[in-house]
């Protein structure tokens, strides 16, 4: 038996690549609105680095009255907040574009929400007295290597990502160091990363250990040639980093090419969730777009959190259905039928259809 | 004779690319200071636009108290001046970058010095009114087109480069409408293109027909995913647009791999330039850079304009011998013996080896 590989800690998820890491949840397999922490989708851009908390330390440095470092020991021993948050990756669902996007090509499950603790990153930057004219902090993880692809990164480079003061300073922003009550496993981000609540995951930085404070916009790989998206601005394209999370719903159940019995209720079933926002309407489409019946929203709202949805549906007629769902935000901000390309490869929450056999 | 193309309007410059056109100087034809205008290097993203100058109308909006619009005519009765401006390609030099660089393989001769006629953009910053918290001025082309490299540009996009307004408003900056003294070639921008002495060619919009005040950084295609090199801030790179010309020395002659008589005197001859700055001194080595001996700059500096250089060689042996040309600035910037992968692939000035066969 020696040739047999160990268990895998992340049974029943999808492998996307296997180095790095980059693992997808089955979505028509969701049921719990917290998903254990082997559920979570896993998203790496290097090999997980391996670190020991207790020689683990938080630099904080840059345009601040007094830089500091922070142990593993000293952050468990400040104020925490534990909250949930849905981390999705910025690239979820780039299986449906076409042509054929660059980058790994998730369906829907790269999202995942779960109970996260940690301390807020606000009182950390009120410790080390933020200068007045600075405008982002610069997050930094352990991991780090190569990007090969065209544009290369310059050598060797950590995965890095900045957030402007005004997010880093809200409350739910935590450098976090349990998952569901537990030490993160090493995956994501043992022994601390960062949780940004209603950001795209790339946001939310693993393996943290460097902070800096700087007075001018961040312009690194992952914010640039990486993770970054199209805004027009005076009628030219401008490149801007990715931020905040598109409202969605996806589809749980039926899954793609289920076969559905005719005539009998079914329980369409999936979840939705809006970025800082808060989703104030599911609904369902069985005629390609053209008419919209309501889905009921079940449980309460959780700040950051997705919420599960459900709609009672009885095809009369065997045959090929598609069924489409479509969420709206507090802002009224609703889902697109298309993919602006505009976004590049990211922020893909175009209205998906599932198509199922009715028999 | 039906079949016989019509004689190029450059002729002796070497095709990089017919369409869009790509020519380059070959730098051994160097003889004249100020070459003429189809001696010049020609850079084009997008096929050539076909601009009338009765309709063509240059457009100055965005932060400012008084946008308006100029015709050719009201442009060319504004108080003009002339200037000579070496204009050197960002990417120039780059058939020497092991490995294979991406992009046009420029030998030498992606560099050009004239002399240009045009109205300082600073009048025209000043009559439209600039706001006091304006940060940059977006100069945007009529050339447009589809970049379909990968990272691609989103859609059609107009060539478009940001100056900030330090350098836009300096006396050198021009709005330029004549080459040499005669109206600008189609291939250089014809009838109205931006001339930024100091700068890389990128700079030099061609085809000028926007001018927009911009109270953030611009951060456009063409200085993010092209036109852009890593700096270093934090210990990170960050991505920052390509700007003032690097200093250089190119040897004109000999030629790579001429034929050079024994015991006779050689005129090693060559260009030298500085970006802002002045060439305060050009050196040879004949030992691989172990020794240098300096050359004689020839006639007077001209402000933004390359210098010529000789250099007496009696070369004493037969056999392979090599000679290298280095350039220093008034600021005391000499010329890296490697390239700098932090540049990518453009600023190449590493000092150049020229073999040649003595006998």
């Amino acid at each position: 038996m020696e040739n047999t590989p160990p268990p895998s800690p992340f049974p029943g998820l999808i492998t996307r690549e296997q180095e790095p890491l980059n693992l997808e949840l089955p979505f028509p397999t969701l049921t719990e609105p917290v998903l254990p922490a082997n559920r979570l989708f896993v998203r790496s851009h290097f090999p997980v680095p391996a670190l020991d908390a207790a020689t683990w330390q938080l630099r904080i440095e840059g345009a601040v009255s007094q830089p500091f470092t922070l142990s593993y020991d000293e952050l468990r021993q400040l104020p925490a907040t534990t909250l949930q948050a849905t981390l999705e990756c910025a690239g979820n669902g780039r299986a449906r574009l076409t042509p054929k996007a660059k980058g790994l090509l998730w369906e829907q499950g790269a999202v995942g929400n779960a109970e996260w603790t940690g301390v807020p990153l606000s009182a950390l930057l009120a410790q080390a007295g933020v200068a007045p004219d600075a405008l982002e902090v610069i997050c930094e993880g352990a991991d780090q290597g190569t990007m090969n692809d065209e544009p290369k990164a310059p050598g060797v480079i950590a995965f890095a990502r900045s957030l402007p003061l005004a997010k880093a300073t809200r409350p739910e922003v935590l450098v976090a160091y349990l998952l569901n009550g537990q030490p993160l496993p090493p995956e994501h981000g043992f022994p601390v990363r960062l949780v940004v609540p209603g950001w795209y995951g790339m946001a939310s930085v693993k393996w943290l250990n460097k902070l800096t404070i700087s007075t001018e916009p961040y312009a690194g790989y992952w914010q640039t040639l990486e993770y970054a998206y199209w805004q027009r601005h005076h009628g030219q394209p401008t490149l801007v980093p990715v931020a905040e999370m598109q409202v969605k719903a996806e589809i749980a159940r039926p899954a793609l090419h289920e076969a559905v019995p005719v005539g009998q209720p079914y329980r369409v079933f999936g979840a939705a969730w809006a970025g800082e926002s808060e989703v104030t309407s599911v609904e369902i489409s069985l005629d390609q777009g053209k008419t919209w019946q309501p889905a009921r929203l079940l449980g309460a709202a959780v700040p950051f959190a997705w919420r599960f949805w459900e709609y009672s549906w009885t095809p009369a007629a065997p045959g090929r259905h598609t069924l489409q769902a479509r969420a709206t935000d507090l802002a009224g901000r609703t889902q697109p039928t298309t993919h602006d390309p505009d976004r590049r490869n990211y922020m893909i929450n175009k209205v998906a259809s599932v198509e199922v056999f009715v028999g």
